[in-house]
């Protein structure tokens, strides 16, 4: 249903992204790069929990050469996070990660992207282009304004130029870029411009979105309404605390928006003064009871049975709870009514037997 | 920064919607609401959590009554959600309700319809248009379709039609519309397209959006999404579980776009393998500290020296953490070094002495 951007396919190892490919979940592990063990054990995790790309800070030459033993221990494909230094750029991609990605803003000259950029081109890897607007550096004639405009301005012309750069200078087009700031709706208006003014394939995310209550609604509001626009191949929610909830949360969005398979979905009212029934127990329930069934399967748990029927109707299984009872229905056509005690297990029952 | 849609502007009580109005939270209690004690005690609960208009069902008469000892006990305006029965909106208009809410297509004729304008247009309240995609009644011609595309056609139409009937035959153009379904590109689909249609204020949010651990990820995007590209002008967080929380994320939104005062805002760093700190404590304690300062100051809290100074210059104050030690900065510029425990406290004695 969402018409998506066009954009370049590249691969992340054997990730594809862009080109109409499945919107990827990334995460970034937040160990010492250096402690391979406990590397390779976060990555492990994150990799279950369903992120495709897994991304490692290179503060040193110490992580850059942990790369090499990381990578064949962990199932997904490894970015290395460069700032500042070609030697750790080059050291990484010596140690086989499968993308780097840099802020060419925030190296010491030109001559030592070209190196870097040589060196994943003879790797034949991709670079992420990523540039916050912490980091932008002020130039001349480009001064960093106040005016959040301005920030969008500066912010998309400096990675178009960097872009313009890899293609013509150094022969390389094999580029994801990434263009994020604190602000929601500055990090929107950076993808939205940019997106009608190149085809690289688009990493969407926030910086520093902070603790998880707060990056949830933000990162929701940021990376959802982009690809419900259609934009964005790869995405990453950021958050101060647990990666794994950066996982959850970034195929939640996915999930919402149709670009995954959602499996078992369980929709229900938020319940009103014509509910007879405590709604949240029974949806809890029915959610524990039916978490194991691997289907694509709408249920809708209705908190009456006055809307609840015609509410539910759209969803392939529906129950209107009424006092003491429900109904349970099948497309909007009643099948049986069970206790509300019952409810959960008649409805996995009626599930396995479809 | 947003763009807002251009809509009409309506009141709800003494609370604009629409027309520039700033966007408002609404949530609805979960009370019978008959019991007049409990629905009281929830909308005030409600309203001191930031509701700015409640609404309440009304299923039957004695609901219907009840509003007339609610309203007057109550700081924000209650609108009345009626299905079905003309008698009921009446009823709750008699009994100083400040909207009603009703679906015409589940009325049982336009007859009744046509009176329940009246005594909107005589008691001077706007009523919400709200169809819901449960409650679209197939009509000849208008066959519901399982292919989404037409869903959206539908529901916009039948919503138009309405709007259309409304002013035309019943000279009543204080109306304020809604268009939920519980598919987030479904929901997001019909408001982009009648935005463009007609100007009437919009009412955003899902059905049936699920417990708070989805609909927190779901609301957001469909209702921060819109909101980013100027659409609504009122909007509801519905969730199975504690009302509060819908009020609660609802704020969150609103500040995560910049249409609400945010207060003091903590951005943080996600960490990665640079981090020499416990970085989610250090956030915790900082938010928990600064809780009572009522001023819009963005603090970031940065997880490293090395990108933190860079990354929190453009928050007005910011904390580098090193090993035991963080670094405090001034929009970019250093000004003192504090012990790692002593970061919350340093900061709530600087802000408070700025």
């Amino acid at each position: 249903m969402i018409k998506r951007r066009k954009s370049r396919k590249i691969f992340i190892g054997d990730v594809p992204v862009g080109g109409g490919s499945p919107v990827t979940v990334q995460s970034m592990t937040k160990t010492h790069t250096e402690d391979v063990a406990a590397t390779v054990r976060q990555a492990r995790s994150l990799a279950r929990a369903g992120c495709h790309i897994i991304r490692v800070a290179v503060p040193d030459l110490r992580a850059a050469r942990a790369i090499a033993a990381i990578v064949p221990r962990i199932p997904i494909p490894l970015v290395a996070d460069i700032h500042f230094s070609a030697e750790l750029a080059l050291e990484a991609i010596k140690s086989g990660c499968h993308a780097v990605r840099i802020n060419p803003g925030n190296m010491r000259n030109w001559r030592d992207v070209r190196r870097v950029v040589a060196a994943a081109k003879k790797a034949d890897i991709p670079i992420r282009i990523g540039v916050n607007s912490g980091s932008i550096r002020p130039r001349k004639g480009w001064e960093v304004s106040s005016k959040r405009g301005d920030m969008v301005t500066l912010m998309v012309d400096t990675v178009l130029k960097y872009c313009e750069r890899f293609e013509k200078k150094y022969g390389f087009g094999d580029i994801k870029i990434s263009l994020k700031t604190a602000d929601a709706v500055e990090t929107m208006a950076c993808c939205r411009r940019i997106a009608t003014r190149c085809d690289y394939p688009l990493h969407l995310g926030l910086t520093s979105a902070g603790p998880v209550e707060d990056s949830e609604v933000k990162s929701s509001i940021v990376i959802g309404g982009l690809l419900s626009e259609g934009l964005g191949d790869t995405i990453r929610v950021s958050s101060t605390g647990r990666p794994l909830d950066e996982v959850r949360i970034g195929h939640r969005i996915l999930g919402a928006l149709g670009l995954e398979r959602r499996g078992l979905e369980v929709h229900s009212c938020p319940t009103c003064g014509r509910c007879e029934v405590d709604l949240e127990k029974i949806v809890r329930a029915v959610k524990k009871a039916t978490a194991h069934i691997d289907r694509d399967i709408t249920v809708a748990v209705m908190g009456c049975v006055v809307n609840g029927p015609v509410e539910a109707a759209q969803a392939e299984i529906g129950v209107a709870c009424g006092r003491g009872w429900g109904w349970l229905f099948r497309r909007g056509k009643k099948i049986r009514r069970v206790p509300v005690d019952a409810i959960a297990e008649s409805l996995v029952k009626y599930i396995e037997s479809m």
